[in-house]
């Protein structure tokens, strides 16, 4: 039988007792025939537990430095795991990044991955080795050592799924893969057996926490099989695919919802070309995604510019539209923090009209206030009061996924 | 100003006030005008709770695993130390062992350096930069990581400053300085001044826990000049020199004593020749260290063989004589870890005579009896009776030290 990546989160390695359930869940699957290269986060909380002590010692630590403090924190979760494995009668091998040469950009806390040397890896593989891999972390071409942000062991796993020709990537979770909804808030939330890329990636960019979406972007680009599964409960999970044509056949895959957006009006501004550029030049370049925007001209000439940015970059967000009021000769900023956006996603919207008008119809039918609207081929999301956001994620799943989409 | 290196000890750094503290003091001697490469350790506490996670895991756990274990202590440090000095505006970049390139053997947990490349050193240090090197860790030719053992920071400041032509190499430590016996039993322990490299090697060999003494031994090797002194005080501590002729004057430099010990013997063996490698030989090949061996023929042909051991190792090395026993006809084995090892050392014994009919009629005016003797060019150790350790050594830093060498 061929290669397997696994990937194991920082809950699955938490304790000691979970290190070890683990290294006997990696014998069994290495036992049964498998070669195993193992992708590892660090120990629950560690990642935040050195964070906390950059930040007693700097408001906005220096980026290269953080990255080494940030990277042992793997470090340590591959050292044990080995450990682990290998008190099993395992024979097993850790490498970090710079060990295997995952190369990297040098953007320390976001880097992208370039390049990965298999050497090491085959080499451990071929005699009869786990191979144990720091996830999250790489090397620059300088050897300064990267992080890729979190979530990144999940982009390191698949990474290293299609550079070493996997057969597949195996991300161990605490969920027991990809549901309709969250099931938190939709009890019947159902697990997808299937779902395909461009679905993920939508569901991952509009709230849904699963899965990394760079990881998500990377397992389409090199077509990784990928497949979600509980590190608790031994079940099948989802896998995530090349859309086919069966997946058609639904409409809507998944309902998520992100509450970790704020939202900026600028009042009744002239409406003149080159507007947008000067309100979102200076934005992008202080770094600050905007996600939605809508404008709407009324017929006095003015318009209101509405837009969102993630919650944590609002104020910096704010006090750069301040200074912009002025040169747009806009009556004001208003900004609203308490929204929430709600996505359904689904490659079946390709193929069938309809879905946008059932959602507005859905909402509306509750009472529910649309404040923005945005749209894929594959996901509409809606921007509403942040207090309807349960009831709308439920009426929502009810209409297009709990009744066979029957409303 | 030249280069300095200086070495930051676990306890220097124990806390991120500590290290704020001690990033304090770099910039101060960076404003100074010296060029500076900094060694730090782990914060005091840490290389245990990594090493206690690996021992939930194993008894005795891998020792490649337990290296990148132990690495990441102080790769925690060294980021957390630049972050501090970047934030006094201080220009700093950290390094690790495998990025420096400090290349060692590959004797996990015990490995020793072997070449060290400058070149990352030397540019970052043209950039104005205070490189901040990870202590105790570094990598073999294949890049796995290595680490040098207990107090192996010392020896690479030590290593560093030698590689790097360093016109000095300060160990910043809890104490201030080498002291002529540990003050915590003699309370007229002086501070000395300086001390030859030899004589500072007999003191580690004998129980000094000031300098690990490997790090002692590169230095006279190449001849490092090493000024030992305290983090917290801002005062002189102790120059580690070479050998030179005012030092003949100081009959006895310090007094030092190690209870970490245990002594075998075995009793009245039939002594021929090849008996002393039948006896050490299997234990040599097991790793144990014998420090003294003395043997004494009695007139019936028979001789009782004594030795110590690391008080650690005892068992093991009981388990091993007591198989040697029937081959070389022994009469049976006895063990006493009840025991403690007391020495004076000085260069002045090379060209004066007495010192140890001295040290023997002071001991025996207190009643000690003297169970052992050992004796090189410069240092004189006793085995005595565990109790009278402490009593020993006042009498004898009495007799040598504290009262000008009058008895």
């Amino acid at each position: 039988m061929g290669l397997l990546v696994q990937k194991y989160g920082g809950t699955s390695v938490q304790t000691i007792e979970r290190i070890k359930q683990v290294a006997e869940k990696i014998r069994r699957a290495k036992v049964a025939g498998r070669d195993l290269v193992v992708v590892v986060s660090a120990m629950a909380g560690e990642t935040n537990r050195l964070l906390s002590l950059a930040h007693e010692i700097s408001e906005i630590p220096d980026e290269r430095e953080k990255d080494v403090l940030l990277a042992s924190g793997e470090q340590v979760a591959v050292a044990l795991l080995s450990l682990a494995l290998k008190e099993l009668g395992q024979p097993a091998r850790s490498l970090l990044g710079h060990q295997v040469r995952i190369e990297t950009d040098n953007a320390y806390g976001k880097a992208c991955i370039r390049n990965i040397d298999s050497t090491k890896i085959l080499q451990s593989l071929k005699a009869g080795e786990v191979v144990v891999v720091a996830g999250f972390q790489g090397v620059d071409e300088d050897d300064n050592i990267t992080t890729l942000g979190r979530g990144g062991s999940d982009t390191s796993a698949v990474a290293l799924a299609a550079f070493l020709n996997a057969d597949a990537c195996e991300i161990y979770t605490d969920v027991e893969g990809v549901f309709t909804a969250d099931p938190g808030i939709c009890t019947d939330a159902k697990k997808l057996a299937r779902i395909s890329y461009e679905e993920m990636i939508e569901l991952a960019s509009s709230g849904s926490k699963v899965l990394e979406i760079r990881s998500v972007e990377f397992a389409k680009k090199f077509s990784v099989p990928v497949h979600v599964r509980s590190t608790f409960v031994d079940v099948e999970g989802t896998w995530l695919v090349k859309e086919d044509a069966s997946m058609d056949d639904v409409l809507v895959s998944g309902v998520s919802c992100d509450k970790n957006e704020a939202k900026l009006t600028l009042l009744r501004v002239p409406d003149r070309p080159g507007l947008a550029a000067q309100v979102f030049g200076p934005i992008a370049d202080a770094h600050i995604v905007v996600d939605m925007i809508i404008q709407n001209a009324s017929d006095d000439g003015t318009t209101d510019l509405t837009f969102t940015v993630p919650k944590a970059d609002h104020k910096k967000a704010l006090a750069i539209v301040e200074k912009t009021l002025p040169a747009v000769n806009a009556q004001g900023v208003k900004v609203d923090t308490d929204i929430a956006k709600v996505s359904v996603v689904g490659v079946g919207m390709r193929t069938h009209a309809g879905v946008a008008a059932k959602m507005f119809e859905v909402l509306g039918r509750e009472g529910i206030n649309i404040e923005m609207i945005s749209t894929s081929e594959i996901k509409i999301s809606v921007v509403i009061d942040a207090k309807y956001t349960e009831l709308a994620m439920r009426v929502l799943h009810d209409a297009f996924i709990g009744n066979q989409g029957n409303v």
